[in-house]
């Protein structure tokens, strides 16, 4: 079969390898990868598709390392409350209401906002996850998706519930054309019992898959931990073997060195969600510290009830600064580090190849950001404008496995108006249960 | 003169004087005031001019305190450097080559951003002040603009600044149909001398004007003045007689419980500017023990190369998170209070009257969202939606003083284009020089 071969020219791209680094010129992407991108234009024939990338600044697409996306069916319903009385009081009454429809809808609304605002790949970890994946084929995103499981339930729940979590995982791994790809996910320490645990590290073992879960995001359940087990979470997680399949922790926002050592020992990721941390006052994550240990560390938005938007460009805001002001250092995390944070650092943070930098042989997962506007003006450096100005509604364009998913700021895949409206449907239909 | 009245039908308004509260229902504007507001349809005759509100989130026009806009000539410039690197190397050396030119187009620039995103009434700090306030009148935007002194200089050069400043003050205070208002001064504690402080305190009591200064943005300025003159900065003011007027004071990071009680027994305004804070690394304000103390606290943006944009949507959100993550407290700063912060708070701070809220009787400075997009779905809280998703780009239209200056997302009093191209000039001329 011919190959769709297709040129950008004159654009300027984002180019992450050097240190703030903008590239002014060509990028050609064949089917599903970029083939070239450089200074000079290359020889392409007669045919070649070509489009003109003036105005633009292209970069990776942006790769959402954790998230229950279904939960934007709950943006606003409940804010600044205590965590327990938000968890227990608004979100788990209607989340055990939620439907696999509910499901489906509220996660068709939040991959339309993520695809809208550039991002090109996203981690779900929920449930009702066959859902999930459907939306997902759909909309022509890369999904890493997860079936979550709280094991706080008797023995035969537990045993449906990891049975449903493998079979989810075994029959959608690889699926829509390699762009979903599964995990195994115990949802936290302190919701699964270590013998629990235990069974999903076997079933990663032996599906060959990484492990997700979330670990230390507040201090109050690393206490429980030690009160519990004797252990902090991170020593708890290596005892049960988790660390012996690749693993992302999600937030990792209490931690000591001794944590950071073995971590990055490991080679476990983190996928850091400053926006969701702050909102539940959970704390402020050691990103600097990480990062200077080796760990790879990626943005997530969590769940967009406790965010309360998908937009990855905040994220890397938020990265870029928080750690500047909470340490003290104007010089933590640049611009440039925040963009890797969010693009080929998150690829990294899901076990990804090939995926998030814009060079020739990586997959064509890329967005293209309008550069003629008051706040990207002057046209000093694309990269801190990415990171310090720019937002969700900045993206023009965005590709996915070289196919173009969204257009001129509409998503060509979904049908935004019929979601808007089931999304708010369901919600209502919610409030009545 | 006959009047210009009009009238929006079924449109959602922020009423912040409750908590959480959106009025659903009708507003009418009479020339530069709001006039009702209310859920039942009010009687108008005929010939009213009828807006539909219908999926657009009416809320008070933003109000940014504290800012020197032309600085987004330098906006990405110099970034993720030690405070007196980026001021040293780059942002003094450039901003000495400021032209008046430069100081129009680079307003200009901040101005279309700040009216695109609904800022309503800026407060500019800076100098060529008269251009300031030229692109101000052609705007239809409200300003509080000052020319800020710094005195490390000549008594000679001193004294020019000085009767620079308060001819300017004189000269604009109430003009632009009353849309201009003026300040007066001093820089800062650290740059300007103790006696020259003075002088500008005598000149507000001579002029009836407010006084505007820097104060307490780092911890190294703060202990600068203790071993200078034996104060820290809220006593070294009070004791130079600043408090005798009415006094905002921006940033006011680093403060001790002491000083939060004389700012509060003097009705000193403060501007916290968040996103410049954390990006300078200059720490985090304690906001929450400020509005507990009763002191009106704003937000400020900060110039565009310390932020670097002008999206106050993003400063109320970093106020509604920051102080959250940083205290502990998920209950800290609800999204009313930010929304407050952002709004009512603003024109308070500013000491400007009948501003910042949707109420009859009040200046027609507002907004409107447009809430038929996925980050506003489902349509549970829009004051939530407004702090927690929104950012500057879901603005569509914008009134000041009853005037709409901002339709569709178009500016209709300036021509962007050329203003981002002239800005793009000033720019790379600079860089030349």
């Amino acid at each position: 079969m011919r190959k769709h071969k297709w040129m950008i020219k004159n654009g300027s791209f984002a180019v992450l390898e050097n240190e703030k680094s903008t590239l002014r010129g060509y990028m050609v992407v064949e089917d599903h990868l970029i083939t070239y991108i450089g200074e000079e234009e290359p020889q392409v024939d007669e045919n070649t598709e070509i489009i003109d990338g003036t105005h633009l600044f292209f970069m990776p697409g942006l790769v959402n390392t954790h998230g229950h996306t279904a939960m934007s069916l709950l943006r606003g319903y409940g804010d600044d409350l205590a965590l327990q009385v938000w968890l227990q009081e608004k979100m788990w009454p209607m989340e055990a209401k939620f439907t696999a429809d509910d499901v489906y809808w509220g996660t068709s609304l939040s991959v339309i906002e993520m695809l809208k605002g550039g991002t090109t790949t996203f981690l779900d970890m929920y449930d009702h996850m066959d859902q999930v994946a459907a939306v997902t084929e759909q909309s022509g995103m890369r999904g890493v998706l997860t079936r979550g499981v709280i094991g706080l339930c008797p023995p035969d729940v537990q045993n449906h519930k990891l049975a449903e979590a493998i079979a989810f995982a075994k029959d959608w791994h690889g699926k829509a054309g390699g762009r979903i790809t599964t995990m195994i996910s115990p949802h936290a320490p302190y919701t699964c019992p270590p013998d629990y645990i235990e069974k999903f590290v076997q079933a990663a073992h032996d599906l060959d898959l990484p492990i997700h879960t979330h670990m230390s995001e507040t201090a109050a359940e690393v206490e429980q931990n030690v009160q519990d087990y004797g252990l902090r979470p991170v020593a708890h997680l290596q005892k049960l073997g988790v660390f012996s399949r690749p693993t992302l922790v999600a937030h990792a926002v209490h931690l000591t060195n001794e944590e950071i050592d073995i971590l990055a020992a490991h080679q476990v990721t983190v996928s850091h969600n400053p926006g969701s941390n702050l909102k539940l006052a959970s704390g402020v994550a050691r990103v600097p510290e990480l990062l200077k240990a080796g760990v790879t560390v990626s943005l997530g938005t969590d769940g967009p009830a406790s965010n309360n938007n998908l937009d990855m460009f905040e994220e890397m805001r938020l990265a870029a600064l928080i750690h500047k002001g909470v340490t003290g250092d104007p010089t933590a995390i640049p611009a440039a580090e925040a963009l890797r944070m969010g693009t080929v650092y998150g690829a990294k943070s899901l076990f990804l190849e090939g995926l998030g930098t814009l060079a020739a042989g990586m997959k064509a997962d890329f967005i293209a950001l309008n550069t003629d506007q008051a706040h990207f003006l002057p046209h000093t450096d694309f990269i801190s404008h990415a990171v310090y100005s720019a937002s969700a509604k900045d993206v023009e364009h965005v590709w996915v496995d070289g196919k173009q998913v969204v257009k001129n700021g509409v998503c060509l895949t979904l049908d935004e108006e019929k979601i808007r409206r089931e999304a708010q449907s369901a919600f209502e239909r919610l409030l009545t249960l």
